[in-house]
């Protein structure tokens, strides 16, 4: 059952167009869009067809690349606006995850960086869509293996919780808290994930359990209110969750309810480990509360398929991500090792980032 | 708006029969079910039909009354005999909530005490059954009043944060936790009311959001794993929820979630109170550890209306109920005032219950 030939890659370049998995339809359908055109790789980011911040990373910087392909001229200043107006239209498709930005901001980097013809440049950019989907397959595995080390050493066989999908769908495969997971399975250290079903959008019952029913990894689903009672009677080992973007302290952004599962956890003194790439560090803002958070559309708590589920006349709140205090935060995992919070503005004065 | 036109019973005696609100159709439909046998009440609560701990109690009396009915013998040992079974299928219902108990007892009591025919025995059971309906629609409003007084005194408007309902649905009427933001809604106390949806079977998303639409009280539905996040951005001033069953020590078994709530408000120095009649303390049980906990079934998690959210392959654990200890608990709000969890056990000793 520890096979890998279940891989899913939710991010394919495939007959000059890129193959999208399309998450809004699993567990129910495995299949795929085909996007051809940069404005469509946007729609596909904002109505979450691709999500997860590394994987939005890898569907951007495609992105650029086909908005690329989309401008027509020859003079390379020319070429260069045009491309800055797809970069804009891709940015503005959700702000919290920083993988995002970090991936345009690369793609946009090595644009300017790059002397020579527009066709030149736009080689260059589709080979840098490609390097950047491929270090992130990369980066994932080695983020899973390190983090084998720091997991609880009893019992041998753990139970792990995790929040929302930060598996291989949201990433360019593997995943980062389920690369964790997978590595865990793959040396016979899991005995069972459970995963938060995490409303509004469902994303742990939908896609992580889909994740694990594919590798045939055990996987129990609860509410997202569940978590603290699973840990008062002794059945959760520890938690690992993924990033949208974590400020230079430590502070994490991550899926709404990340910052209630921290604190549970702190509650019964179970290990709580953000999983990311570094490319999810913003060393840019000096601490959490200066993330932006999306406010998302109030019918992703109302409606679930066809059904209403409240009366007409109720108000919503719908903050799709919350910020956990690097206080509450065990370890950060990433591709170079687990950091505590506070180790992560020296890993940037020692240039490791 | 603060009118009270509105008011909702959910369990009437009405043309030799017990109306229940039918609460697996609010807030879509607002219908009644009739219910004339004892044996159909017992659905009725396995079902949810009727919910919320006081409700059940009521539930139950007019049950045994209905059960008393059915029975045609003059024979009064016989009779007895006969209405143990109904007892006996009436608490075999649901596991947690303890005036589903207490209410079946109190019958009992009063069947085996009255001397005198069948005939006189059915006639107060019938008597004693309405009281109790009647005495929890006054235990409610006393406790929706005693509330106001332990609530924060700033800021003069407040916004409280519920979980499920233990509203007027889920008692004789006005409820007890909702009786307490009914009592500050009249008062003008009241801004806004926040109410967890409370998967998996969303009744705070659906009776508590209907029961507040009614009265015109403004209310604001969030996912559950959102009310840390709304406390750390000082949306919530105070947090009320209801009690299934409260032990000795004043640790408290509630809807699945509230423990999770608990910590979280804790984590926030937010006060947290329960409200409660005090026929839902369980003197017989020292601590909370000794509360049984109900699973239910599977597809309350993993089904929301006609919708399957989950891969075939995924496994479920369903806990309806969890036990928050006293520790967390800032006040128990009662029909005779505001305790401390740990002076349940002077009020038994003074006899106050």
């Amino acid at each position: 059952m520890n096979s890998s030939t279940n891989q899913v890659y939710p991010v394919i370049w495939h007959n000059n167009a890129v193959s999208l998995i399309d998450q809004t339809r699993i567990p129910n359908e495995y299949t795929f869009v085909e996007i051809s055109r940069s404005e469509d790789m946007a729609v596909a980011i904002k109505t979450m067809i691709v999500r997860g911040a590394p994987a939005i990373g890898v569907a951007a910087a495609y992105g650029i690349y086909l908005g690329a392909t989309e401008i027509h001229t020859d003079n390379r200043d020319e070429f260069l606006n045009h491309l800055e107006n797809v970069a804009e239209m891709l940015r503005s498709t959700r702000p919290t995850a920083v993988n995002l930005f970090w991936a345009i901001s690369r793609m946009m980097k090595i644009a300017y960086e790059t002397l020579g013809t527009v066709d030149e440049i736009k080689q260059v950019l589709f080979q840098t869509a490609q390097i950047i989907n491929a270090e992130d397959l990369q980066t994932c595995q080695a983020i899973g293996d390190n983090g084998l080390k720091v997991l609880p050493s009893n019992p041998e066989k753990l139970t792990l919780l995790t929040h929302c999908n930060a598996g291989a769908l949201a990433t360019a495969g593997y995943g980062t808290a389920l690369g964790v997971v997978r590595s865990a399975w793959r040396e016979g250290r899991l005995a069972r994930l459970f995963a938060d079903e995490t409303r509004p959008r469902l994303q742990g019952a939908k896609l992580t359990a889909w994740e694990c029913v594919q590798e045939g990894i055990p996987v129990t689903v609860i509410t997202d209110n569940m978590a603290a009672h699973c840990m008062k009677r002794g059945l959760i080992h520890a938690v690992v969750v993924g990033a949208d973007r974590i400020a230079a302290n430590g502070d994490t952004a991550n899926k709404i309810g990340t910052y209630s599962l921290a604190l549970v956890s702190k509650a019964h003194n179970i290990p709580f480990f953000v999983a990311a790439p570094l490319s999810t560090i913003d060393f840019s803002l000096s601490d959490g509360d200066q993330i932006p958070i999306e406010e998302r559309d109030p019918a992703e708590i109302y409606q679930v398929g066809d059904t209403i589920l409240t009366p007409s006349g109720a108000e919503f709140y719908n903050p799709a991500f919350d910020v956990t205090p690097a206080e509450f935060i065990t370890g950060i995992i990433t591709e170079k090792g687990t950091f505590a919070p506070g180790e992560l503005r020296r890993l940037q004065e020692k240039q490791v980032v």
